[in-house]
Formats: C-alpha cells, structure tokens, sequence
C-alpha cells in the first residue's frame, strides 16, 4: 500500500493540507466526464499553494505512489480519471484570480480557477477572455491548460495556447517551474510553456498561469444559414471568411437540429430544413460590415449555396441563435452518443466527410449520427447515437470497431484523432494513427527528462 | 581531424551534395551579422532535401563532427558562427515554396526561402505573411523559425512561432519528424513543433514549415507622434490601444532621430523636435475609424501627451513615415553600436527605461545611447554608441560591464535578456539572468534526449 504510506508521511509532513478517503469523495474526484473506466482513487489531497503541490510531488516520488491532476473533471478522454489507485490532487483550493496588469492586459489565475469566473473577471476590466466551449461553466484553467482546450472562437482567437503568457508548474521531479513571466518576445532557450501546454499533467502540473485578455468584441452578429450539402458548407467558410472577420464559424447537422427543437432547447431559426447549417458570427463594427454581410448572403443564396437563413438584430437574437448550436452536446447525451474529435486541414474536409459517410452507412446502416463543429479549425465532432435495440455494452463494442476505420480515414488526410479533448486514456491505443513511433518515443524520452518516476498522471497519452 | 573524415564519408555516400572549403566562402558562410567571433569553418554543405540533411546528421554522429545550420545570416546573437571548426549546413538550395493550400490559407516553404520571397508569394494569393523586420530581404524562414523571430507587426499577429502550423525537422539522432501536419486543433500529445521553434537549431535543424497567411491589411495608415518623455509613450499605447486595433507601436528617441535625418535616410515628420516618437498604424477600415483615431490624437495633445504628429495620408506618406523607424539599424550600424534586446512587462516598462537611463548616465556618462523598440510588445532596443576617443576594444570591453547592470536590472523586472534575438554565443553568459537554473538543467537534458552526441550548433544557447 504505497498510497497508505504516502498519506501517512503527508498528514505528518503537512498536516494542512485536506485529504479525503471516503467512498463519495473517491467517485466524485475520481473521474471525469468520460464512462468508459471506473474510477478506483487512494485518496484526494487538497492543496492550496505551489509549494505544496510540490511538497506532495517529492513526498509521490518517495513513495512511488501516482498522482492525477483534478480540475474541473469535465475532460472527454478520461485524462484525469484515477482508475489505478492513485492519489488525486484536486485543484479546487487554488482558485484565487491574482495580480491583474492592466497596461499589458493580463491577469494570473491559479490552476483551478473555473473559465467561467476568468470570463466575468474579464468583464470587470472591460476585458474578454477568449476561450469558451460548452463546459466553461465548471473546467478549471488548469485542466484547460493540460489539454489545449478550443472550443467556438478559435478561429478568430486561437486555443487555449495562444492566450498563455506564462506558467508556474510542479515538474514529476517537484521543481517549480515559472516560464516564461508574461512576456511577448523572450527568446532565451527552449519555451518549456507550450510544451506543458497539451501535455495533460504528465510531465508537471500547472498550478498558475498569465492569461491574455483581449478586448471585448464589438456588437457581436450571427447568422445561421440552411445549407443544401457540406461542400456548400465550405465553400460559405470560404466566401464569409474573405469578406468578414468571423469570430466563429460553426456547422451541424439536421439530426442535431432535430434533436435540439425536439428537446425544446431553442427556437427554430425558419421554417426550412435542410441537411446542414452554419452558424457564423462576426463584429458588425459599422453598418457598411453588415450591408457586405447581407451582399456575400444573396451571392451565396443566388448561386445555390445557401436555402434559407436569418441574421440576429440583437444580442437577445445573437443568443437565441447560439444555442442552436450549444445545446447540441447537452441535448445528445441522453442517446448515449460515442464521441469522436477529429481535424483535419479545411483543404480536406469535403472529402473526408464523404468517407465517413460512406464507411458508417456500409458498416453500421442502423447506426445514427449526428455531426458538428468548428468548421473553421477544421475541427469535426462526429457523434454515434446508440440504437435502442443495442445495449451499451454492444454499443460501444461496435464503436471501437468503427473507430478503427474512422481513424484509419483520418490518417489518410494526415489528420488528428483528437482536435480539442485530449489523448488520456480513451484515444491512448490510437496515439499511432496521428503520431509517428519516433514522435512517441520522444514523448516517452521527454517524460523521464520531467518525471522519471513516472509519478505525474501514469498511464494518459501513452504508457512507458 | 573529425571534420576531414567526415567529408571523406560524405563524399562518398552523398557525392551529389556540394561542398565549398575555400576561403571566401568559410568566411561567408561562417558567420552571421554579429561580429564578436571569428569564423573558423571546416566546409560548407550545401544539402537540396530533408533525407540529405538526415544523412549529413548521421554522418555526422558517426564522426562527431558538429554542425552549424545557416540560413540569412542576419542573426544578432551568433547563433549561426561556426566559430570552432563545425561543418555547415546551409539551406541556400532548399529554397523551395512548395503545395499552397488556399482553404486553410497555407502555404509549405523550405527552410531556406527567404522571408521577402515568402511575403510576395503571399501577396500574390492577396494574403499576407505577417512577420516582418529589418533583415526580411536576408533572413530566411529557417533561421526565423530558430530564433522565433519577431519585428514590427508582433502586437496584431504575433511572433514567428503563431504563424507556424507545422515543422519537418531533422534531430540530432538523424530522425525526420513532421509535427502537426498544418492542423489548427490537435490534441495528441507533446508539441514538439513549439519546443524547436526558438531553440537556435540545438535540437535539431528545421527543413520544412507549414505557414499560415493572414488576409491582407485593409488602407494601413501611420501616426508619427512627438512625445514629450517616455512616461507618455507608454500612456498612448494605453490610449490608442484601447480605441484602434493597432498593427504597429514603435517608439525612437531624438537620438535616432538626429542619426536619420542627418544621413539623409527620412525627411522630418514635422517641424518640432521631441525627446522621444511614437510610430503607431493601424487599419481604416471606415472613415469611422480616422475619426475615432484624430479624436484620441486630439483628447491626448490637450493632455500634454503629444507635442506634435502627423497621420499618413496616402501609401506614399506611409511609407515615408516607417523610414524614420526602419532606417534607424542601418543608419547607426556605422556608429558600432552595443545592442541590447531586452523586453519586460508594459506595466514595468516606464521604471525600467528610467533605472537604466540613470545606470547609463551614472556609469558612462560618455556614452551616447539611442533608444527604439516595440513598445507595444514590451520589447526595448538598447544600442550604445561608441565614443570617437575608445577603439572599438575598449568600447566592447566596456559595454560588458554595462552589460551586468543591464541584466541585473532586467532581473529586477522578471524581464528578458533577449526578446527577439535569441542567445546564441553572445547572449549565452547571461542566460541564467532570465531562465532559472532549473529550466537550464531541464534544457540540458531536453538536448540530450535530442541531439545526445551534441552534434546540433554546439555551444549555443548553454554549453553542456
């Protein structure tokens, strides 16, 4: 019982920090947004400082004992679920939003600050943090961080990367790291930031982090579009991205829109349907933006491209509009849907999509799926509803079969098996189909450089 | 003779690779702009593929011979000096601009395109590729990719490092890796394309980039702005940076001024003369746009912020304007100029400017110092002057010291040594002022996983 020695040289060495062993504690802590592992945790230890993450990680070492880092738990690969027994260091106590530097628009924020609470503090400033995806009301930065998170405003602000100015991390060997101190330009030695950034708490944990907060946008538009095919779906990516600057450019299908108005979790936007739709919004900073909006709408709708559509008037309409497309998760949860996360360049999408099709019609004609995206970062979610005549247990069992030949299609187009959720445990097996054996084994090679005991999140990405 | 041998074996494996050992060109191609080392190349190599690079670095760690990679030459660190006898590995004949890929705005470019040839070719997508600094007509991708390379466009669109959506890369064990494929979203693991990126070819040499294009700018338009005292640089960069999207914000004192105008190198903006300028642009997407920009103009002239300005009116004018910023290097490169390229946060920039002033006058009251920089990005060029009555050794000796005082005070600031620079050999003394000595360690090791026989622009950055 390397755990049991561990909590017993932890409760003497730092007697303040709070742990938790009991049977609630462990399953809540224990896992994430993903069911696919039962989560089997030691315990959940309850730091508040970097110094006492980085007392826990030495005392880990010592011991041999594993940790998982715990954020908001609302990963989709199951990258922070303890399955193996391991000591769960939650973040939940580190949640303070620190020094805010107004002339560099730049505020620090400890790992388990929830996204939603850096969005408002934003707002304070008259500031806007940019990353923002259906989860932002429990993720915590830190998790946001492991995993590069995305979501819908990529396209005009980037990931999760792009708004880090600097980061404090506990390396597996329990040195404090802090990179990089909130500069734009520091070109001294290798940038360990962005490669802590995406790596899932497997070479350190970050426990505070610069964030870049951008200006707010101005008058926000969105437009939802009927569309009659997905190549039109791209070719509107291509004409409104010339024309505008788009702050999102979503897409989904008609079995999504289905579900969503079926459920009652939005309003329909007209009275056609068609197979997709696009939702794309941009900054209708003067009256001369939105007369090009609606002009690059008639050529589109002239040449066939688009078959009905409807812009928001207000910001009443502009949410309206949205949750078309952000209940869409929600909404699918209750047909127990397999997720999958695939880009791969826009140059590709038409084709690939096609593929796809064409494989889960010929494999699985009783399967139903629902796509959508960020058509705009290439980036697709393709969703297997689960047949009421399957169980879950079949269901998911034929997933994996589909997965061989969705990702099998992904490599085809030098694609990614996992645009925005991570590896952890659930795309583990698949790391292959995006990188090489020789990219892998430096992974593994960095991994012992930062964690040679391989205490820091054993097991997600890859195993050594 | 390790260097020997390994021509031998070169010419033999790979007799289509040229070779130059003669005089000139060691002298040419072994050094970069900075001139504090000697050149003492072995051979220049002048592979035309990534497999060739992979074969010269394999033969190389058969025969131990280190390498050097080298591009534009343009570096300010020496990071390109082949000072102790390296073989080179220049990228001239891999100058290729290869698959555009239009719906993802992407273009694939070998490592030895130059960064203006890369700029025309976007132009003539009627795209735009971001980076852009003095050397740009030199300077190729490779290097800038090296050194992360910055410039003049770094507030609106970021360093080199946003601009890269994938690397092929030579290590230093020979292996060939193509990172990210041009994926905007990929969430599969370490990314190593951000950990080369900057690392000065000590890693492993990079041979191929996927380059993302920007839409083109929209009527560009400049301020030039005579600013009273650097206190009030840094409250316009507030103030306009709040109403404008800015492109650029550049600031240079009356030294540089005084330099540029007598050389002939710009006519003046206007009439008065100011202890220091402000170049700012911006796109007027409307006429909405200048009104808001001469609002603030005004708002700041009545506060005693500006003294004088002027705003272009014309692609002419504003190109006239950028010659007072961009002819400032060229114009003083005759007076010897110590540069330094530190950067800290904005919020600190004004106590550091004046700390330094003060160490300067206090120390050298002899030297004459000339002050421009990215203001906006936090980043300061410190250029000293040499005095008529020091020869060029006593004045180098000198500036050493000044040097130490410098650092320290860049260390008092958590700021950077080198912001856009990189380190080189000529930086590399200095390097644990920024980096802790912890993140060298960890550097050390990195390389070692790598390049574990050293063979990558040994002796640059740290030595191990």
């Amino acid at each position: 019982m390397t755990a049991q020695n561990f909590l017993t040289a932890l409760s003497q060495a730092l007697p303040e920090i709070p742990v938790k062993t009991d049977a609630d504690s462990l399953d809540n802590w224990g896992k994430d947004w993903t069911k696919h592992f039962a989560p089997d945790a030691s315990a959940i230890v309850f730091p508040k400082t970097t110094e006492e993450v980085a007392a826990i990680v030495k005392l880990a070492n010592e011991h041999g004992t594993p940790l998982v880092p715990s954020g908001g738990r609302t990963g989709l690969s199951a990258g922070a679920v303890a399955a193996h027994g391991e000591v769960v260091v939650s973040f939940d106590r580190m949640n303070a939003i620190g020094t805010f530097y107004e002339a560099d628009r730049m505020v620090e924020v400890e790992a388990g600050v929830v996204t939603k609470a850096l969005q408002e503090f934003a707002e304070s400033k008259d500031l806007y943090y940019a990353v923002d995806f259906a989860s932002s009301g429990s993720s915590q930065i830190g998790g946001n961080i492991g995993t590069n998170a995305g979501g819908i405003k990529v396209i005009r602000y980037g990931m999760t990367r792009n708004q880090i100015l600097g980061l404090t991390v506990v390396t597996g060997k329990g040195d404090i790291l802090e990179l990089n101190g909130g500069m734009l330009k520091n070109a001294t030695g290798y940038d360990f930031r962005h490669l802590f950034i995406g790596a899932e708490g497997t070479l350190g944990f970050v426990t505070k982090a610069l964030i870049k907060l951008e200006k707010q946008p101005v008058n926000l538009t969105a437009m939802v579009l009927g569309v009659p095919d997905f190549n039109s779906v791209v070719a509107l990516l291509d004409r409104f991205g010339k024309a505008l600057n788009l702050t999102a450019f979503e897409f989904f299908d008609n079995v999504a829109m289905d579900k969503v108005l079926a459920a009652g979790h939005a309003k329909p936007p007209f009275d056609s349907r068609t197979p997709f739709y696009v939702l794309l919004e941009f900054e209708a900073l003067s009256d001369d933006v939105l007369d090009v909006a609606m002009g690059v709408f008639e050529n589109c709708a002239e040449d066939g491209l688009i078959e009905d559509g409807v812009m928001s008037q207000s910001v009443g309409q502009l949410h309206e509009l949205w949750k078309l497309r952000e209940s869409i998760s929600e909404t699918i949860s209750v047909f127990t849907p397999y997720k999958n996360d695939v880009s791969v360049l826009i140059s590709h999408l038409g084709n690939f999509i096609a593929d796809i099709e064409t494989i889960v019609k010929e494999n699985y004609p009783d399967f139903e799926i629902c796509w959508f995206g960020h058509i705009g970062d290439g980036n697709l979610h393709l969703n297997i509803l689960k047949p009421d005549n399957l169980s879950k247990d079949e269901f998911f069992a034929k997933c994996q079969t589909v997965n061989t030949l969705v990702f099998d299609t992904v490599k085809k187009y030098k694609g990614s098996i996992s645009a925005e959720h991570g590896v952890g445990m659930t795309k583990k097996p698949y790391l292959d189909y995006t990188r090489s054996q020789a990219e892998i084994d430096y992974m593994k090679a960095v991994k012992a450089v930062f964690d040679p005991n391989n205490i820091m999140n054993r097991g997600k990405i890859f195993d050594v």
